[in-house]
């Protein structure tokens, strides 16, 4: 067996398990997908089996570390899932503690995803050296991971950095979190979806319908009815953007980063839905933190959670 | 000259200079307020006497620090006031430097107010032991200091912690900051103020009016209307009510503080603007943070801006 240094991260979401074996600067070796499993037990060997796999494949036995990013609510430091509704039957599964028995001579962290994504940014992504940073990924849903004074801002309960579930207009509809309002449920893919099917269900939506040939009547679509200069399509986009760019304003508001790191699917079509809501942020925060903040794109494209579980894996989720 | 070890703290205001001499915990042996004069240099020799008073008072020639919570924008590692809206022709006024030349021997640290209030809170008062903590003042402005993972958030710009400029219902009034429907904007003791004095106007106000005797409309005298059941009253104190919960509540989902501290002159009502406010983020927030989040009166009364700067000279604005 040879003598190899890596660290293995695992990317345990609701629909899938990415594991990847890395170096310790990020450079993947190997990697193993599976479909995420139903129940406790088929989920715990899933993930067991998939590092088992990657280290075969770089001839390691015993990897430096290993760092999972997994859905919340959880507790990080005993490593402990709480009751992740995305992943039905886990609750309490002392992922540490199994792994620790696995791999008694590896390091073991447990952190949540969105937070794991933000410092897998920040080590070998778009936030390299920066000490005060936000992740914001923008997808079906909104969630973020915050680094303030060079630590991840986990908080009391493990749960800092849920930015898409804070109040941004509480007139709004409903959010399945029982706020209304919140940045999510205005402005993610799940609420440009749905503006894009109320317009179609009005008749307005004609051109984004169009636009998403076969497929769904989604944030791609309205890009795409958008950049034909669609009113409605237009108008869905409008409001995407004025939410995305105060949610963006009351981070620089509250924790002057000196970048906020925009990743997920809607931010893919950067220049209609982020670069514009970017600028206002900018412009309507205070002068001094929103010059020195700068939002920029992810960098780590879909290996962001593997390799925030690398940096995780490092310990990069505790305090230092 | 006896040796004696004291901290000194100055409290720069707009109006007042508050400088304590104190023990390093916190014990204030000596005090010295005088108004704030105008012009740069009155201001510097203002604070320089008032820190020989307070030293002469309690026999000490040198102080082991001394630390100075002033209002922003400032550069806090730098100890440079920028352009101070409170303290005219303060522009660039290298505070840190002044005393290190006045005190070689003693640490200076400068801070901005809000941030030293937060670090007193949590060295001397309300927050003592706790590693995340945002300290709100709810006063004729709204602003803050976090503490996360045990550090001061002070941000790229070293703005961190300004919760009362971000956006809770962007449809709402214009600020003063130029955002619409802020914090600050929506339930300050101003708000509160304004919204008392339209009701008078309107002819609603009598009650109110009439709580506030010979003297101004504002939230105590709508506290006191709103005590006997007027409904003038009742409405202002429910918006503000309502804006205060949105704010806590997203302080919950953002940082998950242990303690949300409030302080400032709204939050002596404190069953009326507060506690209603603070039930309804716990229940509105995620369950986990929001059940680990308590949100309690600030502890330090009128001596928070000095003692603050008793811990800012202790360094506890520094990374650590």
């Amino acid at each position: 067996m040879a003598d190899v240094d890596v660290v293995v991260g695992i990317d345990l979401g609701g629909t899938k398990i990415l594991t990847v074996a890395a170096t310790p600067d990020g450079r993947i070796l190997a990697r193993k997908r599976v479909a995420t499993p139903q129940g406790r037990d088929a989920v715990v060997a899933a993930m067991r089996d998939t590092v088992a796999a990657v280290l075969g494949e770089v001839g390691a036995a015993v990897p430096r570390a290993i760092g999972v990013g997994a859905p919340g609510p959880m507790d990080p430091v005993a490593g402990i899932l709480l009751e992740p509704p995305n992943l039905p039957g886990c609750a309490n599964l002392p992922l540490a503690a199994i792994f620790r028995q696995l791999y008694p001579d590896a390091g073991i962290h447990v952190e949540n995803d969105a937070n794991a994504a933000a410092l897998g940014e920040r080590r070998f992504g778009a936030g390299r050296g920066v000490d005060d940073l936000c992740y914001v990924t923008i997808s079906t849903g909104i969630g973020g991971g915050i680094v303030a004074a060079g630590r991840l801002v986990r908080g009391a309960a493990g749960t800092g950095g849920e930015v898409g579930h804070t109040v941004l207009a509480p007139d709004g509809p409903e959010c399945h979190c029982g706020l209304h309002g919140c940045w999510e449920v205005l402005s993610s893919g799940t609420a440009i979806a749905r503006a894009a099917e109320a317009a179609v269900a009005r008749g307005e939506g004609a051109a984004i319908r169009a636009a998403a040939g076969s497929g769904p009547v989604d944030a791609r679509a309205v890009d795409q009815a958008a950049a034909a200069g669609d009113p409605a399509a237009l108008r869905i986009v409008a409001a995407a953007v004025r939410y995305n760019g105060i949610g963006f304003c009351n981070l620089i508001q509250v924790l002057s980063p000196a970048r906020i790191i925009v990743g997920g699917g809607v931010s893919r079509a950067w220049d209609r839905y982020i670069a514009p809501a970017a600028a206002w942020a900018k412009r309507h925060a205070f002068a001094r933190p929103g010059g020195m903040c700068a939002i920029v794109p992810a960098d780590l494209g879909d290996d962001v959670g593997a390799l925030g579980a690398v940096a995780v894996g490092l310990g990069d989720a505790e305090a230092s």
